[in-house]
């Protein structure tokens, strides 16, 4: 294969891919966090499994393609955010709304299709590291990040970190407990955040799908979330909260200032008073620039022998 | 001075001093972690900042002079465990129950008084890593531990690492929401966990102190601590919790049985199902050996030029 602009340097690129459940999706992020071309495909309902590997190779390998022959660009790593739940490094993955996927061996799969090494993570930690990195909490080394929607997940970062606890699942924080004698959850526990927030939890009380709100329904699920961020923020000593998700970003202001009122209410430390809701702002690259960003971290980690 | 035992190896100590509201401690504690000597000294109520700091000068000296005459001991550092709040590395303090002490300068001093390097931290804080180090944590790289006394506190260990958080206050879980609408806590929130389970709380809700519980109260108590701990367990990926302090282990049995039901019902996450909840195994050599680990963490991070 000939180099068609040796004069021109190439660009470092990591090869993004998101596995949600509806949709696969891949894109090539720069260093600096640049979404330079992207692309996705639907995932099938009653798919074998596979019949999903092979949908995804088609998208890996169109982008593989383009990353040489448009962008001159050179793919360093593969980084992956996937619906959870995963084994740590997307070892294996077991996606919720993707039930033939289960222990779905996806990193050793990726790292055969592509010759590079694959470092992955869960969707909504990899969200939390795009939001550090180029989102609304850029530059903090102290924030959580959330996600509402069907269901609400999330991810921790504190001294600049991303938290990732005894199995990788640090920042879940849809099972924070915001009604003591709420609803039972999916998980099976009762008063969780999730069962009383997430979209799902939202059709089931009112009848209706978190697409055709009430003014009610909005301001009590912002008033959920504040408290749960409440609890993270103050046992976490952290000051930023950032939410994203179609449910809260569908609610809008109603939502986002229900949030804040519940966390003014209930930061009241000298370290959490002041603390901020706030929308995410990487609409819908957040997705892919999170897989980026887990990519990269791959790459440092393993540059320092991590 | 002579040495008078030149064939024997001197051991290495940390001068650990831990400073409560109540009583100043300080104590000699080696690389693995034993308490070899100890003394402690009242606080006066009303003294002025300068005589508190004489009193901790009498002991700070006396175990000087102890290490070197009694024990043949090397002081490497000086390791401070201290009620809150503090600045970080107790570069200032202001014990709540120490009002003449706003902002002293404790860091600077004690390098004045003892000539070597002072490394401190939050009481409750220290207390998580002596569970760590000795405790009934020990071996387990994730944790949390709990302090259920006159207050709440509480100190965080994931990935092997005490979190700080932005001000250094990360662990203090007394600021979970546990009771939404439950009772105005001293922070000027609503249904934290330290205004329905402390020492103080339990006296404002029964008109008794917390030394002469009834079953309800030792109950209570324990399910609350148990749904703070479950919210912490769910979000950061734990599944212990140590819980220290002389109203927890004053409920005892009652107090631990009821706190382990309520996180059964609470964490039921593939990750935290199974999470248990366990006294501290430490005693009251916690507080010395918690100081004595922060002053051992110090001097390790010094040499890795952190």
């Amino acid at each position: 294969m000939s180099d068609s602009g040796p004069q021109k340097p190439r660009t470092d690129v990591v090869l993004a891919i998101d596995i949600g459940g509806t949709k696969f999706a891949a894109g090539l992020v720069t260093a600096r966090g640049e979404l330079i071309d992207r692309t996705r495909v639907e995932v099938e309902k009653n798919a074998l499994p596979e019949a999903h590997f092979d949908s995804l190779t088609g998208i890996v390998r169109q982008l593989m393609t383009r990353a040489r022959e448009q962008h001159h660009a050179r793919i360093r790593a593969v980084g992956v955010g996937s619906a959870g739940p995963i084994a740590r490094n997307v070892e294996s993955v077991s996606p919720v709304n993707i039930p033939a996927w289960r222990e779905f061996p996806l990193r050793a799969r990726l790292d055969d299709l592509t010759g590079h090494a694959v470092y992955g993570d869960l969707d909504a930690k990899a969200l939390a590291l795009a939001e550090g990195w180029l989102g609304a909490a850029q530059g903090h080394p102290n924030f959580c990040a959330m996600t509402v929607s069907t269901g609400v997940g999330g991810g921790i970062v504190l001294d600049g970190e991303l938290l990732d606890g005894m199995t990788g699942n640090a920042g879940h924080i849809g099972h924070v407990i915001v009604e003591p004698n709420g609803r039972r959850c999916g998980c099976g526990a009762q008063g969780c955040l999730e069962a009383e927030a997430s979209g799902l939890a939202i059709e089931a009380i009112t009848g209706r799908p978190p697409t055709e709100p009430t003014y009610e329904i909005m301001q009590r699920t912002g008033t959920l979330v504040g408290r749960a961020a409440a609890s993270v923020c103050n046992s976490l000593d952290l000051s930023l909260v950032v939410v994203g998700g179609s449910v809260a970003l569908g609610f809008a202001a109603t939502f986002f200032h229900a949030a804040q009122v519940s966390l003014d209410e209930h930061c009241k430390l000298t370290y959490s008073r002041g603390a901020r809701i706030t929308p995410s702002r990487l609409a819908d690259s957040g997705p892919l620039i999170g897989a980026g960003a887990v990519g990269w971290r791959g790459l440092r980690r393993a540059r320092r022998g991590l």
